[in-house]
Order: structure tokens, then C-alpha cells, then sequence
């Protein structure tokens, strides 16, 4: 007997489950069509040799495989490797800037845990080949207008440059070279706490002079225009932290002028955000319904998506993490909730009714209205019985009286109670009941 | 430098591929929910022992491999057989008969043609656990109503039913052993012709009066009544073709109470397909623009799905091969073919104008109008360009002038022309134009 489970790691959406997502996944396309991003497919199975090399210490967790004819294979991790193939395969079809947004499954071999899985759906929306920070407030834009139409209260993106970061670490003396072990210190701020990370830096070597300075830099609070000022101030001098809070400023005015609430976003300069990849702006989206993490985020990256194309493409873009997204509105109860996908169900009489049931039916359907038929020859009560189980909020019956009088039977099998209408008129009560 | 290629038989799919393979999938899906399917995914990855032992000839096709912690996994082949561990994994939570669909790819390591794929995309719809030609019907029903739907001109279901087939081999004398020889012989009849037909029965040992026999059974034409008295007459006294008559008989009875148009289907006693699946209704929808083969077919298979529940759970189904669909409407050029998500595109007129355009922007995408807005902060010219490149239809201008006056100017990039229209009337003006 072989194995009647799924693999740990890689769920089953059985329909309850498979129909929020597909909510979640209209509504982000939705968003991403309004502002005109064009719907990109590449293949979950690329050439090995394409996905190596880029992710560090999570290298390891590659799905690789060798195929029938030998060639050394691997399922995807992301779908931005991938667009970095395609923007160098088809260079003569794109015309940039290029939005583009895919929708798809990723591979990680890594220990399943909550929220943590070795298939997981992303929809990614990207905007390839311009540097303007209109570009980058748009993405923010986006984020902000899917969180909103999925019902997600209180979230707040959290926004960082890559070259602030990098200015707070120079700033307290630091050279590049070290820097990268006081990003991830910051990075835990909202895990571990200031005093967390304080020891963290110390153990790494930097002195408690620079922690502190450190950590004054990184807890600044307050509306946008504030952080920024006392950031300027303070990083006065290093020339490429004031662009970076300049590219911040420009990008943060057209989140206004783009009509994103100010209370949906904020200057973080304690946001670090997986730093070898990006090199921009940084976000990350957080509400206090789910302190296990960031919802999702994104930055900006002008290196990754031209490295096959040999030369720079800037790029800036989010990953919707829709597994994240569907246990946390699973958790917090948001999101429609249908049982099923049939509205209405037909039940049938007998044989000499069956080809009125039908007809009925085609109706419905046409009428816009999901509709199961009955496959069962027991009576109307075990037909009942079905529907009800189903999830089917109503039972229609057309027996020979019904039929005799130009009638039919609605059950709420809700609300309780049933009703007769005029057959004309059962798509229309359907719809307002 | 890494391979800068997609693999071969596994297509990147390009905006405008996609968004007909989205109408397609949006079309099909749509049919499935109005007929009360519900929708079901599955991991793309199984353990490989569970995908084993059914593909016969092609079981060397299945690409397996190890994963981290050394299990033994398989990318599955199709939908059908994870649809079998579901129904047995999550019995309790499934009410039988069930319908459901599903959307995903599938993998054989084949060699890619015209046509073949690696990567395949398929919509499978089942139902699960009735044993009633109106099951049957409906599939047949969805199959028509969707076909109809893309478009497709000129398509029938040919129908049939495995013991009719077997019947054809027992009428000639063949016992059960034998019957597989002429089951693919039979299969060939419209690639090879009736003479071709003969002369692999001649080779397979089949006598020259049994060859004849078989030949004058399978090229009964007419319709579906005449087919099947004529069937009756022939196959007299062979108990299980004649309940298999009677069942196919009810099929169609179903096929006319459901609506589904005469000339849509027709009973031919000469499909095959496959047999060691199906168990019951075989069918297959053809068309005369795509004479390399049948568009999608399915049937009956009672004992496939019950196989990891270890109890009989009858099921009909089919699947719609998206690719083969993408590829077939391509070639017929029937299908919408929109050059790009948006309609609009909004040019940025200068900083002055920035936040005015960005509004306009987002008081279209209110309204329902994918709507681009300029990243190009060079002239108007330059941005009509860019419109244009990317096949919208209209760039809108907001100069100062515009602005003063309350205007916005639409600019027709594909009937040429442009206009001034109030800016509260810029949606309904796209939406009339």
C-alpha cells in the first residue's frame, strides 16, 4: 500500500481552505492589474546552474535533481531569479520599464514550522528597469491597497533605505567589512529588544561608545518628516546616507500624492532586511495581530535582476507571501468565509420530473447562479440532507404540483422556512435572499 | 555565466501567452463553479511510492529524486492519482458525491514535440463517488459549455464506452487477453484508416472474417439512437455491452435534458483511448481545424480513485490541457488577445503636475481602469512613446493648462485623434470609447 499522506511541509488545500486563497490571490492580481502589471509564467523547474550562487547559507536548501537526460536541475526557490532569466532571454519582447507580476509555487528544503513551508505561494509584482522613486512608492502603494482590500486592520509598513543602515553603521566608525554583523544585530531589534542587541554588538566587538550611538540612531521615532530630519542630522557628512534619505523623502511623497494613508506607513531605521540583496529602499509590513514577523515586504534591488543580462537593471518589487497571508487571516478570522461554491442546489423529484430539474438548472447557471444538481435517486429529504451537508445555503423543488402551477419550491436551509415563486422569477429571488 | 535558458518542453510564458492562457483557466473554472465544483490543490511533489505502479509504459517518464532527509519524491504526473490520496487521506472531512477541480502542472519527462510538453498545465474536473449517467452527462455538458465558451468552432464529443469496445473484441471471437491488440488498433482508425486498421488486426493474428467484423462494428455512424440500435442488434446477447448500451443510452438522455446541442456530440464506436484507466464512458472532443488529434477527453474510471481508500469509489471526469487549448487557439486565432493589462496610460507632465496626475491616476483605477502611470520624467513625446510601445490605447495629458480649465486630454494611440473631456467624465469617456 503506498503512502496516503502529503509530504510535511507541502499542504493540501482541500476547497474551505483553497477558496481564501484564491480571494487572496484575486485580490492582489486585482490590485496589480489596476496599476498595469502584465502577468508573467516561467517554469517551476529551472537549470541548476541558473538558481546557484545566490542564496549564502540557505544554498542547501535547493530542491536539485538530475532529469532523464542527465542535465543537473532544481525547483525554484523565488520567482526573482527567474525574472532575471527572462528579462535576459527575451530582451527584445520587454520594453522597460516593465511591470510584471507572477503568481506561483517555490521550493525550500527547510524544517517545516508555523508559517515556515517547503511549498510555498508567492505572488510577486516587480517594476524592472527604472530607478525613479515613483516606481518605488507605487510597489508600497500596492501593498498598502491589497492589506486594505483583504480586510487587514492596524498593519503599518515599515520603511528603510539599505544606505541609512549602512550610514548607522558608519556613523559609530565602523567599516563596511563589520558592518554586516551590526545589520543583524539591528535586525533582531524587535525580537531580542535595545538591550539585546547592545550585547549582541558588544560580543561582536564594537565598543559600547558605538552601541550606544547605535542604538540612539536606530530607536528614532515619529512622523516621517522628523525621522528623517534628525537622521540628516545626524548622518550629516556621509554623503551616501543623505541620498539615500533624500531617495526616502522623494519616495514618501508620493506615497501622499498616490493617496496612501499616513498612518500606513513609517520611517524604521532599525528595518535591515536580508541586506545582501538589496540596495534601495528596504519595507516590510507589520501589525500587532501577528507579532510572529513582518505580513510581507520588499525593497529595492539594482543589482540581482541584470546579472544575466550583464548589465545593471534597476529594480524595485514585493513578494506576497500568500501562505503568510491566509493563516493570518485565518487566525484573525478575516477574509469571506463560503462553504461551498454552489449557491443553489436542484433536487429531483423523480424521472418524470428530471428533465424539468435540468432545465432549471441551466437556468440558474445562466442566470449567474452556482448550481449543484442532485446525483442521488433517494427522496427529497435524503436530497436535503445533501445539500445541507454540502454547505448549500438553497434547495429547490419541482415537483409535479410546482411544475403544474409554473412554480418552484425555494428551501433556506439557513435560515430555515421555504417559500414558493413563479419559476420566471427564481434567479431574482436567489439573489436578493 | 549561468544558462540564460528555460529548459526544453518547459515554456516561459510571455504577457500576452498568458493573459489567453488566463482567459482560458478564467473560462474553465467558471464553468466548473457555475456546475458547484469546488476547487482543490495539491503539492506538485509526492512520494514517489505513491505516484508508482500506474503509468505502465510510461512509468520511466516520472521525474523523481531525494530530498534532504532522503525521502524518495516524484513530481507528479497529473492530477488524477493525488486526487485518489486526498479522497482516502481526508475522508472525513469530504462529502461524497463530490465535485471537484483542479488547476496545476504536471510533469513527464518526454520529448518535447509539437504539442508535448515536460511542463503541462491541466484543469481536471471529477465527480467523486456517483455512479449516475447524469454524472457523466455533466461532464460532457462542462466540456461542451466550455469548449463554446473559448470559442471553439465546429467541435463534437465523440462518445463511447469501454465495454462497447470490449464487445467489439468478444463479437469477433477474442477473448479479454486478446482484446488489447485490437483496442489500439481500433484507436488508430482516424490516423491510419480502415485499411491500416486491417492490417495490424492481420498482424496481430486476428482472422481476416473476425478483422471484418470488428471493422464494420466501429465504422457505424449516424445518429446517437441509430448507433446505438444498431450496436444492440450487433452485440445481442453479450450481457455487459448491452447494459453498457443502456448506460450510454442514459448519458445522452441526460446529455439532451441538460441542453447540450445534438450536434455536439455523436456516439462512435471506434474511440478507444486508453483503456487500462477507464472503466465505462470514454469520450473525446474533436475538431476538424486541429486534425493532429482529439482537444481534451476523460471518462469513467470506477476503480482508480478508490485505489488508496481500498474500496470502489466511482468517479467521471476529464481534463482540459491547457497548453493544448493555448497552442490550438493560437493557431485558430480565436480568443481575446489584448496587448497589455491597461488601458490608460497617465503621462506625468512636469514635478508641478506630478500630484494631479497621480490622482487622476488613482481616481481612474477607483473607477475600474488599469491604469499606467509615466516613470519617464523626459518629454510627452517620449512618454507617448512608451504608451504606445506597450500597446496601450490611451495616454492622458494633464498640463497646466488642462488642470486650469478642469480638463483632461485623451489621446487615442490606436484610432488615432484626442479630445479634451471634463476630468469627473475622463472613466465613463474610456469606458464609451
Amino acid at each position: 500500500m503506498a503512502k496516503v499522506q502529503n509530504i510535511k511541509g507541502m499542504r493540501d488545500h482541500l476547497p474551505p481552505a483553497m477558496m481564501l486563497r484564491q480571494h487572496i490571490v484575486a485580490t492582489i492580481t486585482g490590485v496589480c492589474e489596476r496599476h498595469g502589471f502584465e502577468p508573467l509564467q516561467t517554469p517551476i523547474i529551472e537549470y541548476a546552474e541558473a538558481l546557484e550562487g545566490k542564496l549564502g547559507d540557505d544554498e542547501s536548501l535547493i530542491y536539485r535533481f538530475e532529469d532523464h537526460g542527465g542535465r543537473r536541475l532544481a525547483l525554484r526557490y523565488d520567482q526573482t531569479v527567474p525574472l532575471a532569466r527572462v528579462v535576459a532571454q527575451y530582451a527584445g519582447q520587454i520594453t522597460l520599464p516593465w511591470r510584471r507580476y507572477a503568481l506561483g509555487p517555490s521550493y525550500r528544503g527547510e524544517r517545516p514550522a508555523r508559517g515556515r513551508y517547503r511549498e510555498f505561494y508567492q505572488a510577486d509584482a516587480d517594476i524592472v528597469g527604472s530607478s525613479s522613486p515613483l516606481a518605488d512608492a507605487e510597489i508600497v502603494a500596492m501593498l498598502t491597497e491589497s492589506l486594505t482590500a483583504l480586510g487587514f486592520p492596524d498593519f503599518v509598513t515599515m520603511l528603510n533605505h539599505r544606505q541609512i543602515v549602512g550610514g548607522v553603521a558608519r556613523a559609530s566608525g565602523l567599516d563596511e567589512a563589520s558592518a554586516g554583523g551590526v545589520y543583524r544585530a539591528i535586525d533582531k531589534f524587535d525580537k531580542i529588544g535595545a538591550d539585546g542587541v547592545r550585547d549582541e554588538l558588544l560580543r561582536g566587538g564594537v565598543s559600547a561608545e558605538s552601541a550606544a550611538q547605535i542604538l540612539a540612531l536606530v530607536q528614532i521615532e515619529g512622523p516621517p518628516a522628523e525621522v528623517l530630519a534628525a537622521l540628516s542630522e545626524r548622518l550629516a557628512g556621509d554623503e551616501r546616507a543623505l541620498a539615500a534619505l533624500e531617495n526616502l523623502r522623494a519616495i514618501i511623497d508620493g506615497l501622499g500624492q498616490m493617496g496612501v494613508p499616513p498612518e500606513r506607513y513609517k520611517v524604521a531605521p532599525r528595518l535591515a532586511r536580508g541586506l545582501s540583496y538589496y540596495t534601495g529602499l528596504v519595507f516590510e509590513a507589520i501589525t500587532p495581530h501577528w507579532p510572529e514577523g513582518s505580513l510581507l515586504g520588499g525593497g529595492r534591488y539594482d543589482e540581482l535582476v541584470g546579472q544575466f543580462a550583464g548589465r545593471p537593471i534597476p529594480t524595485v518589487g514585493l513578494a506576497f507571501g500568500i501562505d503568510r497571508l491566509h493563516d493570518v487571516m485565518e487566525e484573525l478570522k478575516i477574509g469571506p468565509r463560503p462553504a461551498t461554491t454552489a449557491v443553489a442546489y436542484v433536487t429531483i423529484f423523480g424521472p418524470e420530473q428530471m428533465a424539468d430539474s435540468l432545465a432549471l438548472a441551466r437556468e440558474l447557471r445562466a442566470g449567474g447562479v452556482n448550481t449543484l444538481i442532485s446525483l442521488d435517486s433517494g427522496g427529497l429529504g435524503k436530497q436535503f440532507k445533501d445539500a445541507d451537508r454540502k454547505g448549500v445555503s438553497y434547495a429547490l423543488v419541482l415537483g409535479p404540483d410546482e411544475i403544474a402551477r409554473g412554480e418552484v419550491v425555494i428551501k433556506d436551509l439557513r435560515g430555515g422556512g421555504q417559500r414558493a415563486v413563479p419559476r420566471a422569477e427564481v434567479v431574482a429571488a436567489l439573489g436578493e435572499a
